[in-house]
């Protein structure tokens, strides 16, 4: 049988992946589906090798044939058995409803969807009978260390690489530019995530994610720094056990895994680990004074409604900022920190209310930014 | 519903861990059968406190009332549901093969029953029902990850911590004492089983039984040395992803897990563990040449028949003369070999043939370490 895939972000770092893995099994998975913001040269050619017969492209004004109005479109389309979302930010939120409210699988890759929405997207899941297999590599890992148990665990430990300034004192920290926090130590992926690895916003995010994912409470999520990034993330049972997800970093095995669940493909252009080689695994407890973001993320998840909107709208602007040299990476975190704290929340909100709060924390964040003589 | 336990070899290592697992858990557990060689003041105390119904002693006159005329009739009655053996060395086979004839659950502390009639056990098994559940913690840890993964695995790590004498070189090696062999890095556990992590026999054991547990061929079981003992063991699948258990050293987890199993029961007096406390997990190969017991008992494995009977009969002898004072450390391996070497397989042995098996080697051990002018 054949899996009928829709990918939301094909030109993407982890679009791009999803169509490697496709590549290696031809007769398990066909893709039917293609949606893509940019980049449209590589999009054609994506079009051109897989001949997806629903076709979407935000910034193209040629027809692909059979082209769709919207993504959201394709997210719910009855032909399609997992959507793939691949698309970063907030912007994937409308995607993943269409996707929840068609009762759909979904191969989430996008964590601020979950992030701002997850009460609403699971409390619609659970009508719509929709399910959500992660592909950030330590939900997945979570996801894959919890199958088979009958009992829910104690703790969850999301490791993170600490990024490309782990090391740094403060003072090296205000100099840092947008080309070193792009150059990530041990992971491929797209800006946004990169630079939000190098603040541990990524982490922070990440938190409120398996929050929502893994029905857990923040007290029982834990962050360990771990420089190799070969643990993806440890899970704990009540009888004082621990499983953990190994591999080389590499982003096409939580892809895949997430395209074949229950069952495991072997393929073996994905890299093995020779832990001998490797030699030693590294953890240390993350800092929270120099990646003040962390506490940040972690501070907002727990308020809850619209709090969350705010810090991944702010970070996506302020991020923006930093890469295009208007704001200092030291002053993301206080930038951000200021919105939230302006911020007048909205109870049990809606998808509409998620939508409005994101667009006021963008409008502020560059304000702030602006205002605070943050700018470089 | 309280699950009713036999232990066979309830004065050990293993046996009085599990009394202390069964402490825990008063509504789950219940204790209806005690066996044990030696250590009648222990045994007498462990069946005033948990009066069991069913009681063997070995060497002891004393009547407990409801005495059993052997073990294996305990490791057989129909009123045990789960038979613990924890019995060391070949000794525990027959009670072994009583428990699989009658098809019970078996949770199994003893690798020189598998290891030398693995065959014989899972086709028994096979017939009659029987399920063994690994106790030893690397096969745990192994179990454990297997765990609602429908798709066999392509290669297992077993790790070990090197013992005290990892870092010993060959001269130092002569000197070893058996004070010292007795000192672990890491794990608390019986004296033979403690001298074999010292000669890493106990390793290759261990390879031998996985083999056998989990349907494995030898080429794709790995050996890595982890000298904090913390991750267990680790599992690969097909798509390049490794799961592992990781805990503090404490025979009491796996224990309770082959006792829980599906389940995991929470209990705060076994040890949690702290990444960030323990900073590293290192791992390197192992030497086999300073310590050749490793892939000599791999080579047994291999070879299979009645070899593996030679080994644990050879290994069980050589330790007893080492710890007698009456071998060096360095002459356990030769002496294993010598006796592997004169040995003439039986193909496809019956259990009787490797009894005798067994008995010929031990006599053969104990000739060979005296003629060698090997005996200190």
């Amino acid at each position: 049988m054949v899996t009928k895939l829709a990918i939301l972000g094909s030109t993407g770092s982890i679009g791009t992946q999803t169509l490697d893995v496709v590549r290696q099994f031809p007769d398990r998975l066909s893709v039917i589906g293609l949606a893509a913001g940019h980049n449209s040269r590589l999009f054609s050619q994506q079009v051109a090798e897989f001949r997806p017969r629903l076709v979407f492209a935000a910034d193209d004004e040629s027809s692909f044939g059979n082209q769709l109005s919207t993504p959201e479109e394709m997210a719910a389309h009855p032909d399609v058995d997992i959507v793939v979302v691949a698309i970063p930010g907030m912007a994937a939120l409308s995607c993943v409803m269409a996707a929840v409210r068609a009762g759909k699988t979904i191969a989430i890759a996008n964590k601020e969807s979950i992030v701002c929405a997850g009460d609403i997207i699971f409390a619609e899941a659970a009508k719509t009978g929709a399910t959500l297999r992660p592909v950030d590599s330590e939900h997945s890992a979570i996801w894959q260390c919890l199958v088979g148990e009958n009992t829910p665990p104690t703790r969850l430990i999301l490791t993170a690489s600490g990024g490309p300034f782990r090391t740094y004192n403060q003072a090296k920290l205000t100099t840092v530019t947008a080309a070193e926090a792009l150059r990530h130590p041990s992971w491929n992926m797209g800006p946004k995530v990169t630079v939000d690895s190098a603040t541990l916003l990524n982490k922070g995010l990440e938190v409120i994610e398996a929050h929502h994912l893994f029905h857990m409470p923040f007290d029982n999520i834990e962050v360990a720094i771990h420089p190799q990034s070969i643990i993806h993330s440890l899970v704990e049972f009540g009888d004082g056990a621990l499983k953990a997800l190994l591999s080389p970093p590499d982003m096409r095995l939580p892809i895949q895994y997430a395209l074949s669940y229950p069952e495991r493909w072997d393929n073996n252009t994905l890299p093995r680990l020779d832990l001998t080689q490797t030699k030693h695994l590294d953890f240390e407890d993350p800092d929270y004074n120099r990646f003040p973001c962390l506490a940040l993320a972690i501070e907002a998840g727990k308020m809850g409604d619209t709090y969350p909107a705010v810090l991944c709208a702010a970070g996506e602007q302020a991020v923006e900022l930093f890469l295009a040299g208007k704001l200092k990476f030291i002053h993301i975190a206080p930038v951000i920190e200021s919105v939230l704290t302006a911020h007048q929340p909205i109870a049990q909100p809606l998808i509409a209310d998620i939508m409005a709060t994101g667009l006021w924390a963008k409008g502020v964040t560059a304000k702030t930014a602006e205002k605070g003589s943050w700018l470089c």
